[in-house]
């Protein structure tokens, strides 16, 4: 269980919402038992019903020719149920390691020219982006990345069919997530980033003149090399020298940090269901406490509050076990994410009170001039973002205190 | 222009992104020019390519069958470069002012059994829901109506393609919309709403105690219709005796009202681009100022900061010259609409001041027990929603102040 929990912590870039179980992408009997969905959760008989839906994907949309190459799924996606659209794409770029696959890509296009995001997670609704162009289509040890040119969001980032970042709205969660804990504490000095690979976080972090070492443990070296090929704006974090990257399994790396090292810890986890649940859990979660100092801060992605209010409630009990200080939940707005919001877990660990609510270190704008003005974030949206609808708030709150 | 204006002005549920400018159904050439889009604005290229895409709008997905019944786009449709596709379903049901329709409903439907919105109001993307069931489909004097039972989001009320509504997520708007006005003022006695055929404006503004009379002007019969008869929960506003309904046009109606009558106005209009940008600006606003007493508000839908800030930046300026009180825009998180989030342009007349950020009337919850509890608005979220993204925000409050 071990070694699949290690290998299904696909840390990456945000939100990761389809899990890919297997530890290498051979057929293993045991690792196929335990996936829930494929990448592309088309249905068998509404994939049979559209041969035309699936085109290649790398056409213009302006000029939509009738689609073509619908490939047989895979086996790992037939025995769950469901099928996979696989494509060929004219402009398949080698990975930037040298990984050159000549496979066809996984792309989910239920309108041509489209890209589409369905999935279980978020059952009977989709959004869909025009594709311009793909740039890279690869696969890694863990999973499926695309990056293509959309018509009105900029570069995309994709990951086993979900989308990871826009470069027109990844300010709103790269910002958030970094600046909710790390402007809730005076000086951080030592930062923990777990996931994160596209480098986004790494270039807010460093805003922070106070901050003296970044640790960066990123399982997927391919989500790192894209990142920095496609999208220097966002990879710009790795040219600060306080960096250090470790490309690695963050479970492992959280294990072996001593203790009571880091200020603050930034969890860019996948989704808390199925085996991946325990990265939510207990366990996980103390091992983010015991790496922390004494009122040390962890925030990690957790999910939307229109979508998932059951998952929400389940981290909230779990982390008001483990973290002694603080628990918290705030949410903000991300377009392409779904139903456009995401939500942030922040915990405090036993010490010194901090009071997420009431940001204590504003950013000194002026030291972060490399890399642009903030976008988003600002003192006051950063207090907004903890007031919750009530819908929620009652559950959370009686979770949390 | 003046007559085409009134036609237009689409009074009804929440945001309204797509125009029609005919003042009936027939093929009017004059009106012809003036159709910036169709109702659903799938290239011919595109569709061209997918007969398949067009399947019966009613099929269930669970059994999706070959598509069929790709019929000729209307003639309008064509003029403007545009086809629309429309399909008949097995489940018509009658208007419930007895105005039955033979004609085949339009409906989009890009995935076979979904319904997908799509406009270039925000160009390059679409949202689909999971169609379970069509239960309505009409056309009135002013548009198209469509209701559905979806897989997930309740039933979904759809004007001219365009999402108005959905059980799940309409107390965010609704609420918002309604207690931001009411509830930073004292006491307010008498209140218009322009639009908001579904009923939820007036269940909300009904649980002020305080509210003696509350005025509400609607273009559109089928949709009050249309919201008694499948969104019971929503028409409930309906049955409070204080609400005086007139079916008509919203800009005669404000024209006509008393100088001063109102201490509150909530304006559901249609968006502010083309013709009907006019009712963004100075002359709309000004007869909405008229009819406010001194230190009177008016809320009014202003679009999304994600998808149009140029729009926005000249609503608050309009709202400036006009309105000598404050002048504010907040926004909170609406899953089914476009981005994900809706705004708002919350102003007051000369007068006693008004701070909008701070409310100064909370909802006495035991005085609107029929009504059920507030989902989503609590004094918290009220102040949060007046906070904005960097990136709005300099360019707001250069104009707003």
């Amino acid at each position: 269980m071990k070694k699949i929990l290690t290998a299904i912590h696909r840390i990456s870039t945000s939100p990761s919402y389809i899990f890919r179980f297997t530890t290498s992408h051979q057929h293993n009997p045991a690792a196929k038992t335990l996936i829930p969905l494929s990448h592309f959760c088309f249905s068998r008989s509404f994939l049979g019903s559209l041969p035309n839906l699936i085109s290649r994907a790398t056409m213009d949309a302006k000029e939509a020719s009738p689609a073509t190459d619908l490939k047989r799924p895979r086996e790992e996606d037939e025995i769950n149920g469901a099928a996979a659209a696989s494509m060929e794409t004219e402009n398949s770029v080698p990975a930037a390691n040298g990984d050159q696959t000549k496979e066809p890509a996984c792309f989910s296009s239920v309108i041509p020219g489209w890209f589409s995001e369905m999935s279980p997670m978020w059952p009977g609704e989709a959004h869909s982006l025009k594709v311009e162009k793909i740039l890279f289509q690869g696969k890694s040890d863990y999973q499926d990345v695309i990056v293509f040119q959309s018509a009105t969001y900029g570069k995309v980032l994709v990951l086993d069919g979900v989308i990871q970042l826009t470069e027109r709205d990844e300010c709103a969660y790269q910002e958030m997530i970094t600046h909710l804990p790390l402007c809730s504490i005076p000086n951080p000095k030592k930062v923990l980033v777990i996931g994160g690979g596209d480098g986004g976080v790494l270039r807010e972090v460093a805003r922070h003149a106070s901050v003296e070492h970044i640790d960066m443990c990123e399982i997927d070296k391919m989500v790192v090399d894209v990142s920095k090929q496609f999208f220097p704006n966002v990879a710009i974090g790795y040219e600060d020298p306080r960096v250090n990257l470790v490309i690695g399994d963050g479970v492992a790396f959280l294990k072996n940090a001593a203790e009571g090292s880091y200020d603050a810890v930034i969890v860019d986890s996948s989704d808390p269901i199925g085996p991946a649940k325990e990265l939510f859990e207990k366990p996980f979660f103390q091992s983010v406490a015991r790496a922390l100092r004494p009122g040390g801060v962890v925030c990690t992605q957790a999910e939307s509050l229109w979508l998932h209010m059951d998952i929400i409630e389940d981290i909230v009990s779990n982390c008001r076990e483990i973290f002694k200080g603080s628990v918290n939940y705030a949410w903000t707005s991300v377009p392409t994410y779904p139903s456009g919001v995401i939500g942030f877990m922040l915990c405090s660990t036993e010490g010194p009170d901090v009071d997420f609510k009431h940001p204590v270190n504003p950013i000194d704008e002026s030291s972060s001039k490399s890399n642009g003005p903030l976008k988003f974030y600002n003192a006051e949206i950063h207090s907004a973002a903890f007031c919750l609808p009530s819908f929620a708030k009652k559950v959370i709150e009686s979770k949390a205190n």
